[in-house]
């Protein structure tokens, strides 16, 4: 992570998640904050992202996951909407109370055409183990 | 998948997704059939599902695939409700138009402790060729 | 899979397994057969290829996955030698006996820079349940 | 990773590799450290282990992260040989030169079931850069 620039300002994320990521605002996506080596996102977890066990329904971790390490790819190559998520891996580890997650992104590998990341999701319930971990791989158009 | 029966009704799993997985209805996630060797889960695709460039949200794509193998999953061992994902693996394939899309999932191995099956996922507006691909691994609880 | 043509022989696979992949030796491979849709590699299991527990160790079902999906990406594209592996996801379902394995793979998308596969991996002892599965991603080099 | 004890020798471990697991004398596997937190196993990479485009092949790669995994857990379970991959993914970062590679692996979770680790591998001739990251689920056996 050779001392990136951040590419893509606070505000502006949170305009793209606005006026072009619906599905953000139903997952009670936040952008919590953009470091130098990583970023936060978090999901305000409401009633409707609950499954049976009192827990966090897995979608609504895999939608954050995908969210904050678009964030964070963003976040290194500026507003490039069109990067597309190719492969997402996550591994469930902990099942979650019924209380807001943070996912902390950090980039494996920007290539030109492929942007490697790994996530790390946290209950704000739960000090320091995590209770997800994804990886994912996006491309990146060639305009770019 | 040697003779297995069916263990869960159509309308059984509908309660299940209509009283118990609130975020099924978010992601306009239904049914479609249930057979000896597979299961059909239908997203009705609407305007809040879609991301930049025209196409529906990686995250719709997980949660469909997600809940087309639990649905599975269910219909071979019966209502256990807590059956939990540990792992779930998706490749995006194709970007989907914005409609309905149909994830057919069929089982790998379905064994006490870890079911693994596998979904690829079609949009109707595409014949042959899956938008998506995704494995998943769900631990059963042990009184199942 | 609409009609693809073959673009690579038994033998030039054969070729380049022998001179460019000393571990395809290792690890017993052998290529059984090109297909129009698929194609199905062989590891010819001996006793260094074992793990505590009688069965097969997992590197060798793993690079036999790869090999696989490698053979049958080149015989889609031809002979381009440095297509290489960007993702591959295993899941391993059955401990085989101390066998032959057969991993038969089919595409799940040839793009120009992407190529996304998927095989299972048999047992010869063990008729119709494979023993693991595995996607893979390759990344295609602009030349070819 | 609240204050686990480490339950495997270093020499118990070599005993292991050497005894019961052919392939890594094959892969050229040596275990370099066990610590607290992590582990670092080594692969010694020779001519046998390349692939076209002058790298290391691949399966050397999975072999090595599905080895230093395995240490990883066997260190704070103890020698339960049994222990068995169930999933294994992995994402090619950087193509390492022919040198020798290190695996740092760190535990995600450990259960009494499940254990889930991920490592990243580096190359000896590249400084802080991964040239690969893989995450692993075992399935830990009762007896255990």
């Amino acid at each position: 992570m050779n001392g990136s620039t951040i590419k893509l300002s606070h505000a502006q994320f949170d305009e793209i998640m606005q006026e072009r990521l619906p599905f953000a605002d139903m997952l009670g996506l936040r952008l919590d904050s953009i470091a130098e080596d990583h970023i936060v996102m978090r999901s305000c977890v409401e009633q409707q992202h609950l499954r049976p066990g009192g827990t966090v329904a897995g979608p609504v971790m895999m939608g954050l996951a995908d969210a904050a390490i678009y964030a964070l790819i963003l976040s290194r190559i500026g507003p490039v909407e069109l990067a597309v998520t190719t492969n997402l891996s996550i591994n469930f580890l902990r099942k979650p109370e019924p209380a807001d997650l943070l996912a902390r992104a950090t980039m494996l590998k920007l290539g030109k055409r492929l942007a490697i990341a790994e996530t790390s999701i946290y209950s704000i319930t739960l000090d320091s183990d995590p209770v997800a971990h994804a990886v994912a791989t996006y491309s990146i158009p060639p305009a770019a």
